[in-house]
């Protein structure tokens, strides 16, 4: 009973893409020593989460525990996975390891916050190994869109653990180590208790290509456009395609100029750490201005159509004083994430309507992606042979048919969603415990719980539009002057064609004519009462119930 | 100068996909005689539109010229060609032409909304032509995803122009008439002036398949499952689908159950109007309820995501009494329309938690787009070989690459966006004029324009949340008690962990207290500086600027 246990609790990423938060414990049934696996974000949206500026992880459960957290460790720097580390360090206060590239991105963060950039401590690749509590954790590096990608090696005196963190299996990934099969081979030649494995691109039929795939048929495209100006966007993190959109306008003897803050950090977080080498040289958009369109290529931030981001301003208007028109090409070397369709599209519209021919992934020619499909997954299962496999990184549907392909392939999987404590301790896996998870919204300054109805009352009011109801009310608690109502969001007028507001002060004014002294003493009973006029008016004559405030004064 | 003229003038659907309007006009300038092609609508969604029931094109330019208009042609019975009429008959009053099933549909919107339903003429095709005024328009049997789609020959003493309305070049639709190129060929033999032309599929490099490449492989997958109910949705709209779907059913020896308003109105109409023939035999949701679930298929609506159709009913728990589980079959036989990802993945996650394997279109197996592929449209331009390409229901980038088509093929392209009249008279086409168009939102019951202001309010509320600031002055203008703040959709707390309402009420006593006796005075004064101080208190507390409505009550 009370023995060692090895467990495992996903607190953001599985069950969705994105705000991975993983956590693995060893020890004694509740006084698991832990460690965290990734810390990141994702992002919020008109529908679910307006006025929200990022999502993160709910960690109520690790600060309650913070005591026995050993360390944090990031897989790789995409803001999904280390996005959170500076909004959570004051509640958590662990060391965090990455190696170099992420170490950089991750200080830059914690400095951005007034945190100590020293927490961020750089760890070396596989074989070196941090000794954290019951846990030697490794960096197993691991082709992914982004340089020093790893996956983790998490040895306990329950076995070894894989943790893929994001990965594709790429043997030519341009910047980066290539997947090694034979190291991993090595690693998991003693046996693997669990491989917790990404499952992004479980769907995807065929192998996945190589970056290297891309490189010819964007040399091709850009050397064949010798009007105007090239731009290209991509995600500014794929550093690996970033230099080969810049070799290709290079050798077409254009100049390089970089846009968009992300675009510049990540070539210059590469360059400073060693992993970018023979990158072309860069102009200044100043500069650039003073070059001819036909030399010029833009590496430009906001493939998703960002509407802030530098893709959105050059399909706007002017950006940096660069200004897009007739016989420039616009090149997506991207693809869009399911949710961003319409950024692109109106950011691909504007675009035409300035004469600029846009060119997307749809050919499949100019995108590959950064994780790895069916087939990939099931090629590292044979290779790592786990005695168990755990999806994660994957909506519920992922990781159903992650656990399915598992399954029929004769090993074991378990489908373990966010705030499910897996003890993968025994032979087989089995749920120790339910832990409530959730979301934490970064809203200015303030983080608040997504189920703290802030933001439900905020959609309520873009749904409904918002009604104030103003009453004051004198010493015998009889009305002073007559209520006053104010809108928001609603049409001046209604079916009966006066004024909206004249409509809701008549109904309201005729029934504080008819009200008894115990509603008009009571202010709750008065609230709710006005609550329901304005409601019932406003579906009377506008179709529609608005929320309502309403702020009755009393003169005593 | 005062001779006649043809003119085209796009109201809808010409710059977005959706909410089609199209004016032709024949006379002398500004005194045309006018008929209207479609009356669409288009959807709202959160980012643009919360709130919003119904986005109807702007017609004000038309009503202005109601005594001019000689009539209103809907070449088919889409939402985003026939959703509108009903909505703006008061303001219209033209009489409707359509083919038999379209005016079925027709007439269920102008009955709902008490409108004449006889103001619906049944139309029958080509040869068969309607004059009105100085046109005689004649409906085109087209291809199209739904039955009775018609192209309309629009005759003028300047020649005869073809509005393509949606289409595909179908030989083998299923169910409605086949393309028929000789057809086609025949009525253009004499030359045609202008080819007004869908453009939605532009960019597909392919030639269009037949709705009937769908049947076997849908046939094979339903046969395949022998376990629990097989569920599908489509566009209820889709008839030919709706009836392969259930053919399948049927064979595989399942009851067929129609589930959500718009699938059940669809099938009646198709089988009233005599297109659709020799549907399987439907069952009741109760009657369904009594069978065996491996002999069950239910054809639901909802392929979109739409909260409240049939699909995310099903996907989120019983509908009509009916529940999946574990071992059902759910096909999306229908692509997902760019903006609704969201809405599909949701249904198809919380299928996936209740163990329902879903079946998608991304094999391309399972669906076939209803609108011309490059190619077909490439080749439907040879057919009817007109002297001018006018495209039209695309985005911006569709009607720039259809323009491109044209030109490459040694045709005339016009690029015309909603609100370019475009005089056709002439050898070449050319801009006669530019109307200001827009966008109506049917809003609860009341329509109001797009840019009145009332959905940038909920927009801004949903983003910024909202500050209600109450103040009340005695007669000397002098504060009669505290201010009073009430919030909606903002935290509680910021950052000086006081409660919000508490710091903002303080910031603005403290103003109140220094305040002058003119800035009390004067309401607009007051209200802009306090309106001022909880914006500012706002940043320095929650990072957030809110909106503000200020009420002040003077007691005289």
């Amino acid at each position: 009973m009370s023995s060692e246990r090895l467990i495992y609790l996903p607190l953001g990423g599985a069950g969705e893409i994105g705000m991975n938060a993983y956590v693995y414990g060893y020890g004694k049934p509740d006084q698991e020593r832990l460690i965290v696996v990734d810390l990141g974000v994702t992002f919020p949206d008109m529908d679910g989460s307006p006025g929200v500026d990022l999502i993160l992880p709910d960690i109520t459960w690790l600060a309650e525990r913070k005591d026995r957290i050993e360390a944090i460790f990031v897989t790789h720097a995409h803001e999904d996975h280390v996005g959170a580390i500076a909004h959570t360090y004051d509640q958590l206060g662990a060391p965090i390891y990455a190696r170099a590239f992420t170490a950089n991105i991750a200080r830059r963060k914690m400095g951005e916050h007034g945190h100590d950039e020293e927490a961020v401590r750089v760890t070396g690749a596989w074989p070196e190994q941090v000794e954290v509590g019951p846990f030697k954790v490794g960096f197993l590096p691991m082709s992914h869109s982004i340089p020093e990608s790893a996956a983790l090696i998490i040895d306990s005196a329950h076995g070894r653990v894989i943790h893929s963190g994001d990965f594709k299996l790429d043997e030519t990934p341009i910047v980066g180590e290539p997947f090694d099969p034979d190291l991993w081979a090595e690693v998991s030649k003693d046996g693997i208790k669990a491989l917790v494995c990404d499952s992004t691109n479980v769907f995807s039929p065929n192998p996945g290509r190589s970056e290297t795939s891309v490189g010819p048929e964007i040399e091709k495209l850009v050397r064949g456009h010798t009007d105007g100006i090239v731009v290209a966007t991509t995600f500014a993190s794929n550093v690996a395609r970033v230099k080969t959109l810049a070799d290709a306008g290079a050798r077409a003897g254009r100049s390089i100029v970089l846009l968009g803050r992300a675009m510049r950090r990540m070539i210059e977080a590469s360059i400073e750490t060693g992993v970018l080498k023979d990158f072309p040289t860069v102009v200044s958009p100043e500069d650039a201005r003073s070059i001819p369109r036909e030399n010029l290529m833009l590496l430009v931030t906001g493939s998703q159509g960002e509407r802030r981001a530098a893709s959105a301003q050059l399909a706007n208007g002017k950006y940096m004083g660069l200004e897009l028109k007739e016989g420039d090409l616009f090149l997506f070397s991207s693809k869009t994430i399911p949710g961003n369709e319409r950024g692109v599209i109106r950011i691909m519209n504007q675009l035409s309507e300035k004469g600029v021919d846009v060119v997307d992934d749809s050919s499949g020619l100019y995108h590959v992606s950064g994780h790895a499909n069916g087939p990939d997954i099931a090629r590292l299962h044979d290779i790592v042979n786990p005695q168990i496999v755990v999806p994660m990184h994957g909506e519920h549907r992922h990781l159903r048919e992650h656990v399915k392909m598992a399954e029929s392939a004769g090993r074991m999987g378990v489908l373990a969603v966010n705030g499910m404590m897996i003890d993968l301790s025994g032979n087989a896996p089995k749920v120790a415990e339910y832990i409530e998870t959730g979301r934490t919204y970064l809203d200015g300054s303030v983080q608040i719980g997504a189920l703290d109805g802030v933001v439900r009352d905020r959609i309520r009011m873009a749904l409904n539009g918002h009604v104030l109801v103003t009453l004051i009310l004198d010493e015998e608690d009889e009305p002073l002057g007559d209520p006053w109502c104010e809108t928001m969001g609603l049409p001046d007028m209604g079916t009966s064609k006066a004024a909206l507001v004249e409509v809701l002060e008549a109904d309201i004014s005729q029934f504080l004519g008819r009200a008894d002294a115990k509603t008009l003493r009571d202010d709750d009973k008065l609230t709710e009462a006005l609550r329901r006029i304005v409601r019932k008016s406003g579906q009377d004559e506008i179709g529609k119930k608005p929320e309502v405030t309403v702020v009755i004064s009393r003169m005593h």
